[in-house]
């Protein structure tokens, strides 16, 4: 495509929801679309926590992104990392895995490259504590709790057994959520009369969370039924606390009254919060747009920077109405960058309208048989959203092969508490062993 | 188990076919077993290069050894390395991934380490040529292949293009042969439109063998026959050749006229040789023992060592009448070493009869609709051949919950060409940036 006479050229960074919406929109359009990413798979992120807990395999809920793309001839997939924008010469510069510098010029470009996990300043956590963002972070922390029942097996006193049999998460947001119900039931359930020590439900999970509900964004009824749930559950709920250490053998945590405890864990997940990956602060240096305290780049109503019609950003890094980081804003968004690139070809004069977010309703999966699902004035918990969660993910991934594989996977671990992805490899050593992750 | 009065030890090193099967064996003695092993999964080896090539998960080829042995109450797993034996106090010395120390005393011994990939002396080749042993192996040969076409597609000019479309394959044994095949139907098939700039199918496979046969160990007839159907997927076979050197762009072999060739490839995966682990040094010292040139160790004819009635050794470390290191052999072994144990158990004062290989036959796959089996006089090639190979894996998937998933994957693979499990992290960078693996 890069040697022919050249179409009009629509430059992509990142291939998540966002991106691949984009991608989409362009199909029918005679323009040459190239999605640059980092990876090179499209990721299902909604599915994550449930290849971290060994439910899914990473094909499951993952999928080349050149395949998804395969019936697009006219998008070429890269596999660089965007590492800056020059905005006058309306070029992306990137860096092939091998450090290689690739130069991608462009007509138009649209910005999609998601947010990544912030530790508030405190980068030094992340190798006692992972995120939940990426393939690789999923591997990670499945790897280390099944890894964490097998040390509390083998350890050598009753005060080593308890650390590696408390799970800390921090974090009260869907992703903490659902991990925290995951291991509560990998603990009841699925290691049930594999161990001979140690007895797995014995296991402890707590979930810290800075305000004072876990699920706030799903309003007070739907918090307070999720709080019981996981209450019910064996989680134990420490709300209004703010995490200000972390180490390999636990965290420490402040809570309102300025009073700090100390807990011994030596399994932390990190789900606490997001910032724009480096990117987003070149692309504002590079076009005077203006980023939040997260590094979100605030777009005008049609997704644009001002001054830069040519450049539209989308999904969890756009920040437009205070609009939530969910996989429908991304889809949405990316679709309509997408359209107005296509009209904008197609040489539609008219003035788009601005983009608006129809919210179809969210839901988090709590445990087998429950979930909270919100949908515009419908709240739903329990048996029933666990339902309807289950109708909406099978639906969403559609387009993935894998939706059959995934759904008897499903079937399965709901039907025996099985998991069939528990296998981790070795690699990485003991969590103090680490090197920090985020270079 | 370890705090009770206690019966008679059973300490059983390794997880694989041999130390799975004699803690089988030991199902319904009043034994206490412990299992110990540096992995918490039991590997279905044979199947590991489907894992590399995309067709199979983790999960569908590696399942916890606790899982496996779940019903069997009197076995205990423990994730730890041994590192020594005292013969004399009759201890296995272990260490914990954290590196703590534990101690395991035993009665009766049963070592089933296996063997790892061999260099040959040149464990620096092992940084640019990984082997394929371990589950890590895999996911780290699945990261190098689907990444060399992604490299090809962005490189910067035609000659860092052809390197990374070149694949070097050290060694014509079946997972040479097995790898061969499964990376030309991933170029010609698998890929297939997926790419913009580069035609995948142009992808070159060089495989380097010492001996004048690829499966010399089936024969000659079957070596033609696979040797004839490697030819016409598009193999080149450098038969008669050694490997004197290995890099990041490629390899030198030597050929029996004492001709020295560079071949120039981005990719080189290794799968030449094998060499004990450090443990069974530990053991001949310990024992007093012989090791062969790879380091297996003699063997009297009931698998017992010399003067050490109650250490057995099985499996493909055990050199016994030059016995080939099979899952079969292994197997067969580590049921007849727990059998021993059991007979001791029960008081039976008949010497044992000694250890006996009933050869089932053996089989290798090289392409779809295309493998060689030996079994007896028999000698299947071709379609036939791969309908054996097919019923024989599935057969031997029994007692694996994922006999059913790998069943399906293989379905669809083979109706399709499609792979589900393409998906790799990014860890590990490109080759020349990872650091030696073999620590």
């Amino acid at each position: 495509m890069r040697d022919h006479v050249t179409p009009r050229r629509v430059v992509i960074i990142g291939g998540g929801f966002a991106g691949l919406f984009a991608a989409r929109a362009l199909r029918r359009s005679p323009v040459a679309v190239t999605v640059v990413d980092r990876r090179a798979h499209h990721l299902f992120q909604p599915l994550l926590y449930q290849c971290a807990s060994g439910i899914l395999s990473e094909g499951q809920i993952a999928q080349p992104l050149r395949k998804v793309l395969r019936r697009h001839p006219n998008v070429d997939c890269l596999l660089a990392e965007a590492t800056d924008v020059d905005a006058e010469a309306r070029l992306v510069h990137a860096r092939r895995p091998d450090g290689g510098a690739l130069e991608l010029p462009y007509d138009d470009l649209i910005v999609a490259v998601g947010m990544r996990q912030s530790y508030f300043g405190h980068d030094e956590f992340a190798v006692h504590a992972p995120g939940m963002k990426t393939l690789n972070d999923a591997l990670d922390i499945r790897r280390r709790l099944y890894r964490a029942f097998e040390m509390a097996e083998t350890a050598a006193d009753a005060e080593e057994r308890r650390q590696w049999l408390t799970f800390a998460l921090v974090g009260g947001g869907p992703t903490g959520v659902e991990l925290a119900g995951q291991i509560r039931e990998i603990a009841g359930h699925t290691l049930d009369r594999e161990f001979r020590t140690i007895d797995s439900a014995q296991a402890r999970v707590l979930l810290f969370e800075g305000s004072d509900d876990v699920l706030g964004a799903f309003g007070p009824h739907l918090a307070r039924r999720a709080a019981r749930t996981l209450r019910s559950l064996g989680v134990e709920l420490h709300l209004g606390t703010l995490v200000t250490d972390v180490g390999a053998h636990g965290l420490t945590v402040r809570d309102r009254a300025g009073t700090t405890t100390r807990f011994a864990a030596r399994t932390v997940l990190w789900t606490a919060g997001v910032e724009a990956p480096p990117i987003a602060a070149a692309l504002a240096r590079a076009t005077g747009a203006t980023q939040d305290r997260a590094g979100r780049i605030a777009v005008q109503p049609d997704l644009t920077l001002p001054g830069h019609p040519e450049i539209r950003v989308t999904g969890d890094v756009m920040s437009l109405n205070r609009l939530p980081g969910l996989a429908e804003v991304a889809m949405q968004s990316g679709a309509y960058a997408g359209r107005a690139v296509r009209h904008a070809v197609e040489g539609r004069t008219k003035k788009p309208k601005p983009f608006t977010y129809r919210d179809l309703g969210s839901a988090a999966y709590i445990c087998r048989g429950r979930a909270v699902v919100k949908m515009g004035p419908l709240h739903l918990s329990g048996v029933l959203g666990w339902f309807v969660w289950l109708f909406i993910h099978i639906a969403f991934l559609t387009g993935f092969r894998s939706r059959l594989g995934a759904v008897l996977s499903w079937a399965v671990t709901f039907a025996t508490s099985a998991r069939r992805e528990r296998a981790f490899t070795s690699s990485g050593g003991v969590p103090r062993d680490r090197p920090p992750r985020r270079t």
